[in-house]
């Protein structure tokens, strides 16, 4: 199969799934439901989940067994967004082309329904169809997602630079950003590879590699979204530009310069590709080093 | 024992236990810890966990293995508070006799607090010391907190009687009014029985009879959570009174008038009792009939 047709069919499968997961019957709020929808089936690269149903598949698992984790991953990532685009948070009226959350429903709503994706997330892998992989794969989500993941990223990013002054156990600039980064996103992408390696019950070799690729993954993935943001269009992303540089933010292309950014987003997808080295050549698995190699070209 | 020291002694494992788990080493942003602890370890009367402890030891099981999912419960009612009492949703300054953690921490904290102890929550669970209860415990946190329960019933709190003439679900006052509550504050308490059943790994008939007492201890506790905002003293309860009718909420007293609430609680606190009719004469079920009892003698 064609690696683009392989990583299309993935993506109808997410699309699909998320639908039906938030398709709540009549007895949860009409607006809220409005709200969860509108956030979460707005067109995102489903770049997260994607990575979820290749990893188990390069493991040698079934996607439908990492199904529910990765769909959870998408809804994490989507209510990370739209509590982020609060006028509290990152003050952005505008997310895939449309009027953020709070903008459209209101800040209450834009609250609630972020609560809501990300209570639903655990919901969702909590039916994962074998109950022994359930604990597991909430284990990996949870931590990803929590105080030492994802939410501690995002503290040190919201209060940026000035946590440097604040009892930090950080040293210097550099090591914040390396810091907040591998947190605020690199996490979730982790994760994703770490996820489809449990429901693929990947052996302990096969699971360390899949994390290994994850990390570069996810580093090369922030370093080239640092730098869409500084020579990206506001158009194509859907969202706005020069943001990090008006916010005072801690970013790659501002620490260490464009031209070196890029050279290191280059290192990270290389060590990404050299991870899964010794995975079997499937679909799954070239599908992974697509996606990667993406990054680096990537407009959107 | 006397009943009030086996209730104390429950409470001081809870409050140990929700101490060490918040206790996060320095990766962690200092700020975020301090305000997940500021609004968690407050003093508050931490009924939720009491009541998942004893529902599990009123069926026979052990305190400890229903000790994780009772924090969680716990710092998922904790969670809610923060982000209810946002300015974008009920806007209020005061909790638990102290200013709210947005007041205290702004904003941006607050709400990331908020996120921390939801998915933290569910990390707890996920640490449950037998894995086998870890995913049923998840699935009846995560339906008790999510759309289905408390996020659905609080969305449908925030939006209020504007809810009615928006293709709602519910022909009318009382019933919406229901509707809301059984779902805001009900779920959460009424979870606390079901988790402690699992806990216990209780019967069929044991975990009916639980669920039973819930529902309706969580009734008579939301009567006389709304006749304290009309009837309570602003001192004794650490946080601001006659805000119902401020912001023109569905209540009990503003729909069933004060004597008659009084007198439903009244009979909801007896069919709790009655549910517990078959249930062995222990310290652990005798502290729920007390819980239960000090719900309609409450001034906090």
């Amino acid at each position: 199969m064609e690696t683009a047709d392989y990583i299309q069919n993935l993506r109808a499968l997410v699309e699909e799934e998320l639908g039906r997961l938030t398709d709540y019957p009549e007895t949860v709020p009409p607006r809220l439901k409005e709200a969860v929808r509108y956030s979460l089936l707005s067109g995102g690269k489903r770049l997260r989940p994607l990575l979820t149903l290749a990893a188990a598949e390069a493991a040698g698992g079934e996607r439908n067994m990492a199904l529910p984790a990765a769909c959870a991953l998408e809804m994490i990532h989507t209510y990370s967004l739209i509590h982020d685009d609060l006028p509290a948070m990152d003050n952005d009226d505008l997310r895939r082309g449309k009027p953020a959350s709070h903008v459209k429903f209101g800040e209450a709503t834009a609250i609630l329904a972020g609560d809501t994706l990300l209570t639903e997330a655990f919901a969702a892998v909590g039916r994962t169809p074998d109950p022994d992989l359930r604990a597991p794969l909430i284990a990996v989500l949870a931590e990803a997602a929590g105080a030492f993941g994802m939410i501690g990223g995002q503290t040190d990013d919201v209060i940026g630079e000035k946590h440097l002054s604040g009892g930090s156990a950080f040293a210097d600039t550099k090591s914040l950003l390396s810091a907040i980064h591998r947190r605020k996103t690199g996490a979730l992408l982790t994760a994703a590879f770490r996820l489809g390696g449990i429901a693929a019950r990947a052996t302990a070799a096969q699971a360390e590699k899949l994390a290994a690729c994850g990390e570069a993954f996810g580093l090369a993935f922030q370093i080239t979204d640092d730098l869409l943001d500084v020579t990206g269009d506001e158009k194509l992303l859907g969202k706005r530009v020069g943001k990090d540089a008006r916010l005072g933010k801690l970013t790659f292309p501002a620490v260490w310069g464009i031209e070196e950014s890029r050279a290191e987003a280059a290192r990270q997808a290389e060590a990404a590709r050299a991870a899964l080295e010794e995975f079997p050549e499937t679909d799954a698995k070239r599908a992974i080093l697509e996606l990667c190699r993406r990054l680096l070209t990537r407009n959107t």
